[in-house]
């Protein structure tokens, strides 16, 4: 019979890498690029083509499983939740695929970094990898030595710009190690599993920039949590992925909202 | 005869990856942490030991040089520059070099970012590389499409805190494409020198974190320039380092100056 979860997750893994493969092709040659809502929202042609070819491989071989992507949804496609095996899409953080069933639970994530070529998958109950070696998140139980990861986003909104500076702002002066940005939720999240940073958090995201890498941070020991410090909901559009619940918790409390519209409202 | 300077680079970049092999083998094996101003200041017993390995082989190479380092400020030296050829040394930034001679020359630069084995060199006239491979900085002219990269830094005092945000978000409302963080002055500036990023602003850094990827960015076809729009000064702890000058400038409008003391006040 075999693992069915395991066998769609390695199925997962040589997509994402073909993926990877179409994404560094395209860098090497100069790219026409598209305006999406603000210059700081740029999609690529390639973008939409690695999303065909994934959501079109994954329906050959599984008929019967469901799409989230993001170039679907920016196309009209709505983000419902349904019985069956959801693939969550984003061909742009470097892959990000996690199958869902029935209630809501997160099976397996697959994240590529295309440019460093680093494969991060997690598997529930099964822990994380990265090249195939296991993840741990860090020790770090001290807020003021802590390293975060965060991205200042692509809304232009004055409000929204004003909260993400003000809670830096806030985080900075607890005080804490510092902040970096890598410029992509998925690899700063996997980030947080390796160790290699203490805490991400970020408001303005979608399901298809967390899925994938949230159950890697969880498999390699860390939490999730939403950022009011309730628990972590998929569709909120808010995340704190951190290595430990303590790290979590002190951040949520620094941190003011953005008012968002979810990702399953329309 | 050969080229001495050539002679000196070829040397730096030997010392670099032997650094380099130092780090990482430290990396490796959990670190005692020292705590030196700030929680965001971290140096660690490496450092010193890289530093001191770097010195003691260049003295011994070329005895009638002179150093500016890090660690050797830290611990009470003065930042003078004589007539002599000196390197500036900074061990943590993935080791950063660069030979100056009498009137304020840079004659080459090494930065060796040792996690991702990535050997930047600049040498005056001659061009950059990574890894052998020739750099040239983006061709990007339109503000609001360019990617920045800049640090939060490692002051926790409100006023700089607030400066530096502040910095970020008028930047962001030009608008620009978007800032990123990747945690060191002279890798973020050879991302600019590749053309992964079109422009670098910081303040409060010093000469050992600019002064080796400088030399890079302008062999690179980039530009240096002081953040108040002013010739560049390697003492004044401030930089832009762009692809060209119409982004330099226009970045220099936006930014509010931090007082700082300079590298050469004491």
């Amino acid at each position: 019979m075999g693992d069915p979860w395991q066998e769609c997750m390695d199925y997962a893994v040589i997509l994402a890498r073909q993926a990877g493969e179409m994404i560094r092709e395209a860098l090497k040659t100069e790219m026409d690029v598209m305006i999406k809502s603000s210059p700081a929202d740029l999609v690529t042609v390639t973008d939409q083509k690695v999303e065909k070819m994934l959501m079109s491989s994954i329906k050959e071989k599984y008929p019967y499983h469901s799409f989230i992507g993001e170039e679907s949804v920016a196309a009209g496609e709505k983000t419902v939740f349904t019985d069956k095996p959801t693939w969550i899409i984003d061909p742009i953080d470097g892959t990000t695929n996690f199958v869902h069933r029935g209630v809501f639970t997160m099976e397996f994530g697959v994240v590529y970094s295309c440019v460093e070529d680093k494969m991060y998958t997690g598997r529930k109950g099964k822990g994380a990898f990265c090249n195939g070696q296991k993840l741990q998140v860090s020790k770090q139980e001290d807020i003021t030595k802590s390293l975060l990861v965060t991205e200042l986003g692509s809304s232009r909104k004055p409000e929204t710009l004003r909260i993400i500076l003000s809670n830096m702002g806030k985080l900075c002066s607890i005080p804490i190690h510092g902040i970096r940005s890598v410029g992509t939720a998925a690899v700063n999240m996997c980030l947080v599993a390796t160790g290699g940073a203490d805490a991400y958090y970020e408001m303005g995201i979608h399901c298809w920039d967390m899925a994938g890498a949230g159950i890697i941070v969880t498999e390699a020991g860390g939490v999730l949590m939403d950022v009011t410090g309730e628990p972590f909901d998929l569709m909120s559009r808010r995340i704190i992925a951190a290595n430990n619940i303590e790290l979590a918790k002190r951040i949520a409390k620094e941190i003011e909202i953005i008012p968002l519209q979810r990702d399953d409202e329309s």
